[in-house]
């Protein structure tokens, strides 16, 4: 690592996958004049620019590119990114009456990340998992994948919320249409990651745990490192 | 203590003295559908109206109270509060190209606090002490105020920033014309909140800090209650 300037981060480009609080808000804390790069569809970058809060972080230090999806791009020097779409919805605060919760657009995005050897897929909001994308992720080596919740119904049986997991835009982890079931197919290693506090896998006894982990999923955890 | 439900915070009231980035962002992880009021000046509420990210704190959930300068209103059950202008400036991402740092108005406020016993203040942002709001808090039994910046030239020398206190609406602690001598003649109990990471005040054995504890004021620290 070079030098690091006083208020300097480590961090030398963010991508985000989505509009939704818990993907931007932690801009907020990055606006004391430290660059980097800020990659995002246009859809997401339009978002950020109908919310002038964001103007905080500077463009002339931290340039926003707009990235099309299904074209490749550098992320980082040598690591090449690729968007694509995959079902989910608006943000939250953009919702109207009627909600689409699996519309395929910018909005909600997977990333395709590559050092030219090997091959990485970031998927942290899906409501679906449809066949266009399992053959979309078929050459992935590892899969971090959104594992919000266990069942559709978590957040209403736990009375922590009265949307079901689809409605939030995110499919389940169990259940015939969920994840593991889904995606049981693929050769890749795979991770649940964007973990609700909800989720029964968080428990270290837990049936649903012993049953993610004895399907062969890993379970994120904070810090975490992930060589492939 | 009531029985609290599973996600209930013990916030019964937020009341917000400004629009920046520091003063509105916790809001957004205040949105888990747990009742408050939100109480605020038509200037401030109208920062988080044009800033849809926002929405996501629900107005069914967590009513958004317009308060008017210099009227008191309850606050929370046995607590009055006050608003009144002080010298400052709009928020850091309304800034146009010329920004005036000695505006009184809605946008910056402080706050008279009482329970019909005791008078505390709160002031977290105030560019510049002035005789019309020494007269305001003349009755305090207790002030918490602006300590962000021991000097002006602070983050231009630290080489944390460009910009010097009062241009970020924040009179310094220290010189002829600071919050020390300037508050000297107050009989109240004296706090400084509000201090920012380069204030040499934080530093336990640093001649500032002796300075200003041998002026007789307090550093506030992280969770500290007072007793007035």
């Amino acid at each position: 690592m070079h030098p690091r300037a006083l208020r300097d981060t480590p961090v030398g480009s963010v991508l985000l996958t989505n509009g939704d609080i818990d993907h931007i808000a932690g801009l907020l804390s990055l606006r004391e004049q430290t660059p980097f790069q800020m990659f995002a569809t246009g859809e997401i970058h339009k978002v950020l620019a109908d919310n002038r809060i964001f103007d905080a972080v500077n463009r002339e230090v931290v340039p926003r590119v707009t990235v099309a999806l299904d074209q490749p791009f550098e992320l980082l020097p040598g690591l090449t990114a690729k968007l694509f779409a995959v079902p989910g919805k608006v943000p939250l605060f953009m919702e109207g009456t009627e909600v689409q919760t699996d519309l395929e657009g910018e909005q909600t995005v997977g990333v395709r990340l590559s050092d030219g050897a090997k091959t990485a897929y970031y998927i942290p909001g899906c409501a679906t998992v449809t066949d266009k994308l399992l053959d979309q992720i078929a050459d992935a080596d590892q899969l971090f994948f959104d594992g919000t919740l266990w069942d559709d119904n978590e957040m209403i049986r736990t009375g922590t919320g009265i949307k079901t997991g689809r409605r939030m835009g995110h499919i389940p982890i169990s259940g015939p249409d969920g994840s593991i079931v889904r995606l049981s197919g693929l050769k890749a290693a795979k991770t649940f990651i964007h973990i609700n506090n909800t989720n029964p896998i968080w428990q270290p006894d837990s049936l649903e745990r012993a049953f993610v982990t004895g399907n062969g999923w890993q379970i994120a955890a904070d810090g975490q490192e992930t060589e492939i």
